[in-house]
């Protein structure tokens, strides 16, 4: 499951397969929040919107956009905190949570990192045998995260061995705060 | 309650009281997480260690210092994260969660929204009657949170009013997700 994390809107994308095999859409949607909510109303819906869709995908993975403060300085704290929603959401359930940057992505789809939004949704259409890429944009990008998760992932074992690694840091942490 | 957050030391401060009447501390202190840990373990740590602090003083309020981009631009993400993480732990059991700038903060405790940190530390000792702020000073920044929020707040009334209204929103939140 890829998500593009936004305080508006938080792209949702389900992409199942492995690397060397071909990939198969499973869904993509967006979850939304209201702007003129005040922000814990928000984030506690863009929690229980992606709750929803981790009840009813159950992924292997999260792979979530990483964000820059280099980026739009308007947005980007709100981008920032939608991201740290998602992240907890998954990581709650023992989910192995990767990160991507928008150019990892693009050069993943495209070869490119710095291909345009249209060649990324061309090339994300065509790796999943679909007519066109899924709308609106954020679930097309959340689409293109879960792909280029899936073919960076590498080796079976290392992810494997990563995930064992994050559920024992996991464990000591909770063990830590005494839970 | 009051949270400063950040990603390495979240400081937490309790302060019991009322607009008009002596204030008196309650507790203070600071939710860490390890620099070397992948970042959904870290925000799962501070979302558990938010929620211990939640359980065992059950505030009235919460109040989280708001983050601006122009901030130091390195630290800036993990501050929005944490704070973004505190703030849905809040709102996830229907409490009010407010939020103060730093000047605000200082213009509450000392009169002029540009103190010297010293100078708020002093005046948060002389406002709760100890003979030193809380430490360290994530800690004393949250006690000092805590104090703005209860001095900014007004006449119960409107408190009461933003809380049903708050109560109402998160009802509809809930509502328009089925859940």
């Amino acid at each position: 499951m890829g998500i593009d994390p936004g305080l508006t809107r938080c792209g949702v994308g389900v992409v199942d397969g492995s690397i060397g095999r071909p990939l198969s859409f499973v869904s993509a949607g967006v979850v939304r929040s209201a702007a003129d909510d005040d922000l814990p109303v928000r984030l506690l819906g863009i929690e229980q919107g992606i709750d929803t869709w981790l009840d009813d995908y159950e992924p292997d993975a999260v792979a979530v956009e990483r964000v820059f403060a280099q980026h739009n300085v308007s947005t980007v704290m709100g981008t920032a905190q939608a991201s740290a929603v998602a992240i907890t959401c998954a990581a709650r359930r023992g989910i192995s949570v990767a990160m991507h940057t928008p150019s990892e992505v693009k050069a993943a789809i495209t070869g490119s990192g710095r291909a345009e939004k249209s060649q990324v949704q061309h090339m994300v259409a065509r790796v999943l045998s679909l007519s066109a890429a899924p709308k609106p944009a954020d679930a097309a990008d959340a689409v293109a995260l879960s792909i280029c998760h899936i073919w960076r992932g590498g080796a079976q074992e290392r992810v494997a061995r990563a995930q064992q690694e994050f559920a024992r840091k996991l464990e000591l942490a909770r063990q830590a705060r005494g839970r």
